[in-house]
């Protein structure tokens, strides 16, 4: 048998071919010794994290190296070029129970499909709710399997402490790009001689930067561990909101990181609103409260949106002043028909708290200021603007908030959302400013559905809001106290090559001479979505979503789909179908596009819909420490730019919060 | 007979729907009066122009009026809100004689189907080399049909004329867009728990742009008419450069532009380099100097770089000091099978106007840097990174730039070029500063085979160029004289959306299984192309081309194909083949990617590459004047921000020029 040192080696030689591909043993994790927060990970100084070790002994596969579960690992941080101390003692805390467990895995495609996994025993220990103050780097060292370590840089960043801006607007445009705002400017911006006659919003911000939105270990992320970064400044795994990735099965024991609304709300007291045109317990608006490793605990969700964690020592949450968006099914009563947390009715759950609760788009616009609001506008996502404002008829569904079964005919949109929820936090701050995150979730939903025009309508509906909130802020006077960033989560693979005669498609009879309807370059031609007199006076959207000649657009990555190029008339689109049902086996809808030509697809034939894709998306910002945004950089660097301008760096721990805290204790 | 003032009312609205589609009458002349430059143009101050007009006059078609072509059309021109003045009193010129001629287009597919041309007879002048100097707005207004007009608005631009920059260094990734960096960064710098170990140098620029780049008349645009924006302020048709598009059959006598080389040369005095990995007449390069309707007039192209225009009055030109690139076809002579301009030697004809004439790397290494020096390496375009770098074997061709059918192995790259072009420009400029403009052109050439892992390693190649320019600017102390400016022309529809397990795809039998080799989100793992020991010490590229996870990358508008995800090892790829040898008819070449799946393609089937997409693309900005070039903006702001920067404006005519002569007159 080789020493152990030499195992461990080989061990580690052994774990690099296996690991980081289409599987993994974990996440971040490349030896057997697993620190988290891993090597290379940043953080603002006074951040609330959890740290979870854990050592891997797996029983079988290509890193099984003969030992039992290590019992006796030991874990030490030093500051700088400081003596290492035992993280007991470098945290004054005790030392928790070791906990043990395992899990399985397969290590590649044939693995999975031979069924043959790989099996790992697990010892673990977890130290909840520690921070770090003292800017600089810190060096955590797992030492185990005697001999082993693994050693994790942190970075406290070295941050001013001074606050620059009052507010804060995120605007996150789900699966937005550069590529589709050029096509959402074509088709609702005239243009003469190819100079535009009016431009985007998101065009006229004075700084534009490009961020990265890699996962910490896959080069392509989701919507939770995207939005993670942009609120924490720790990148995860995908599928992660507000926690890094351990293996154990339990979705809330993962080690946590504090977000930027809590973070904000504890050290400053001021206000925190949340609207989404999404259900409102998804990814992007969740992963601002909720911290667990599987987005789909949506009852979890919607409960720390309330009450914040609940099952451990954390943060000071006391709700947002505003959450507004859809997902009714996670509020109304089981009796109803809800799945909600604890089977508890949760518009009651708020009003109990002092909210009041709204359910259309009438009673948002009446509502008083200076109440804490909830405002839930439909089951599961919220309609599409193209639907609320051109396909009306595609709102007669059972999909009322209260849960009855009425259709939800008085949506309010993004823009509705977002300008009320501007004027109650202004009116709740009391000067002590407020951070709003208002996403436009269905660029991303409908992407995926390959309905290119609902996306791009859902894209200016984001713009128009842009638009819409900057004359607001100007006419509050709060324009020069808000720092405004437009941003995305992660992309997908989306441009335009040209135009479709979608008549001369329709009369060709063999798909290789519909292809011939396909103009590019000079036969690309003009935008006909904006001929004639704009039906919007002060808005900008396309006045014709149906004209002779469309956009040639799509995305390489996708199931087998039939594309006419012409928008969906009768509600979102659906592209595939069950070869039969429940055998997610997709294939082209053949009520879709029936005019058009048949391309199949490249991705998993188990894949219903499109995906992400790697590229870095823009940032537009605008207002206080806007110079801070321009760029290239990586996504962790929004939260990092937001928390230094909103002064939420704490290189001392003497420093109070807004609650008279000190330091880690309330 | 209708009145003729509501038959031009009449006529107007008909040509609306027809035009401006597919095909077009003529591109940017949407009524039957034209006139170039037209309605929205801008202008630097000074820059030498042509004006054409065109009175249409179709004989059938939907724009029919039934008017005969109208010999006595006018044309002023007022200032601001000044009195308009007939064109020849305005600019002190001559009338020119009346030139007439027709032709014939389809109105559409339909139209083109059944072979039912719309013929067009024109009646046109055209007033060559004038130019406008006082900043502010004009009005063309041209007469035509006894009633009806066409107005232009001209913007001539107000710029400060106090230059700022002593150097520009133009660089130029064909076809590079945001999603095409983000892909390689991903394969050549490693990246650990998500942050990456080293950045692109594109990545470190402090200023970042956007500019959109759409054509004059249709919304994608050719690497022509986008270059053609970038040097001369004034977009343009597909395929024009240096030109605006008029209907005669000469594709020389169309309306001209000056360009930033020849205005930084005329006024200033200044060296001007043109390098290029492309032919050297290709567009790209060709735009700086040519003028021509049509971008395959390669003869043309490379005698206007060596002797400008010389079939009219136009700017005062002397060659370029430097000019690097391929295309030796169009210099060796004849008698070896050169196709040349005017069947002359064009390795002579530069020689006898004094310039060295290299061959390859080695010659370019040792050359002295104070000739005018021409450097020719290849046949055609030049060899790809990946072929001079990893797969040697395929120079093995007989391309040499001799014509002696020898093969080219001693190719320099962009780097050594372009290191090389600013030690000749720096030793030649005696102080007046230079031009130079570097492309990376086989990014897009190899996006158009879909040969993804060359551009890629193109793209890096022009990476690796800007790191070692600015090294080397930094060892020379010029680099704060040096504007460098970082862009594309325009994009292709490329993204990376997961990686693929090529070993798995291989093994598996059927299309539909194969597409399970594909993973996304967390499956699709890490870079496999930067594991283990990075192969380059002062470069960044991958280490391992073909490892078994490669990127899961592509575009949408494409011919058929068969996707291997895995690098073509014999040289750039060839997707397709024609069903029958000149058929046009393409199909999956057989031999392509035979482990692979076919995916059937959306273009018209006489394509055999990718193709051109609406992105914006980015900017990178370092040096003077850089925040010029942050935000969001045209591609014609380019050209105006450089010649800001270069202090090229002329509001006044009767300052001189670098040569002794004032205004218009030499």
């Amino acid at each position: 048998m080789k020493s152990f040192q030499s195992i461990g080696l080989a061990g580690a030689l052994l774990v690099t071919a296996a690991s980081a591909q289409t599987f993994r043993r974990l996440g971040a994790c490349p030896t057997l010794g697993c620190v988290f927060p891993p090597d290379q990970a940043d953080f603002l100084a006074g951040q609330y994290f959890d740290i979870r070790l854990e050592v891997h002994a797996p029983r079988n596969g290509s890193e099984a190296i003969g030992l039992p579960p290590d019992e006796k690992f030991t874990f030490t941080i030093a500051k700088g070029k400081g003596k290492p101390q035992d993280v007991t003692k470098f945290f004054g805390i005790e030392d928790p129970k070791l906990e043990k467990w395992d899990f399985s895995w397969y290590e590649d495609l044939f693995a999975r499909d031979a069924k043959k996994k790989t099996v790992v025993d697990v010892t673990s220990k977890a130290y909840r709710r520690v921070a770090l103050y003292e800017p600089g780097e810190y060096t955590a060292t797992l030492s185990y399997n005697n001999g082993s370590t693994t050693k994790a840089t942190w970075l406290v960043r070295d941050l001013k402490e001074v606050r620059k801006t009052k507010n804060i607007i995120l605007f996150i445009g789900d699966g937005m790009t550069t590529n589709m705002i050029s096509a959402a400017r074509l088709i609702a911006h005239k243009s003469i001689n190819g100079k535009y006659q009016s431009l985007m919003a998101m065009d006229k911000f004075p700084v534009l930067g490009h961020q990265m939105t890699h996962s910490i270990d896959t080069f392509i992320t989701d919507s939770a561990n995207s939005a993670s970064a942009l609120y924490t400044g720790h990148k995860s795994t995908v599928n992660c909101m507000g926690v890094y990735a351990d293996s154990s099965k339990n979705p809330f024991d993962d080690p946590k990181v504090e977000t930027i609304a809590e973070i904000f709300y504890r050290l400053t007291g001021g206000q925190v609103g949340i609207v989404s045109t999404a259900f409102i317990a998804d990814a992007t608006p969740g992963a601002l409260t909720a911290h667990t490793r599987d987005r789909g605990q949506y009852g979890h969700v919607v409960d720390t949106f309330l009450n914040g964690v609940t099952n451990y020592t954390w943060t000071k949450w006391d709700g947002p002043a505003v959450l507004f968006g859809g997902g009714a099914e996670q509020f109304y009563s089981p009796k109803l028909g809800g799945k909600t947390y604890q089977d508890k009715d949760y518009y009651e759950e708020f009003a109990k708290k002092g909210y009041q609760v709204l359910w259309n788009k009438t009673a948002l616009a009446s509502a008083p200021n200076d109440k804490k609001t909830l405002g839930i506008f439909t089951v599961s996502n919220m309609a599409k603007w193209i639907d609320r404002n051109v396909y009306k008829t595609n709102l007669n569904q059972s999909l009322s908030p209260a849960g009855d079964k009425t259709p939800a005919l008085d949506q309010p949109g993004l823009k509705e959302m977002t300008l009320k929820a501007i004027d109650i936090l202004q009116a709740r701050s009391s000067g002590k400013g407020f951070f709003l995150m208002s996403e436009a979730a269905s660029i991303d939903k409908m992407m995926h559905a390959l309905d290119y025009d609902r996306a791009l309508g859902e894209l200016l509906e984001l713009d128009d809001t842009i638009k819409a909130t900057i004359a607001k802020l100007k006419k509050m006077d709060a324009l020069k106290d808000t720092l405004i960033l437009v941003t995305a989560d992660h992309g997908h693979g989306f441009d335009v090559m040209g135009s479709v005669d979608t008549h001369y498609l329709a009369a060709q009879n063999t798909d290789r001479k519909k292809r011939d309807a396909i103009g590019t370059y000079e036969q690309s031609g003009q935008s006909q979505y904006v001929v004639g007199n704009l039906t919007y006076t002060d808005s900008n959207f396309p006045s014709n979503w149906d004209p002779r000649y469309t956009l040639f657009q799509g995305l390489m990555a996708d199931p087998d789909r039939r594309e006419d190029w012409r928008i969906h008339k009768d509600g979102p689109r659906t592209p595939v179908v069950e070869t039969e049902k429940g055998s997610k086996d997709y294939v082209v809808n053949p009520k879709d596009g029936q005019d058009g030509i048949v391309i199949n697809g490249t991705l998993p034939v188990d894949n219903e819909s499109g995906v992400h894709s790697l590229t870095d998306v823009p940032v537009f910002a605008m207002g206080p420490c806007q110079e801070r945004f321009g760029g290239v950089y990586n996504s962790i660097d929004i939260f990092f730019g937001m928390a230094e301008c909103l002064g939420l760096s704490r290189g001392k721990k003497e420093r109070e919060d807004a609650h008279g805290h000190r330091g880690d204790h309330y």
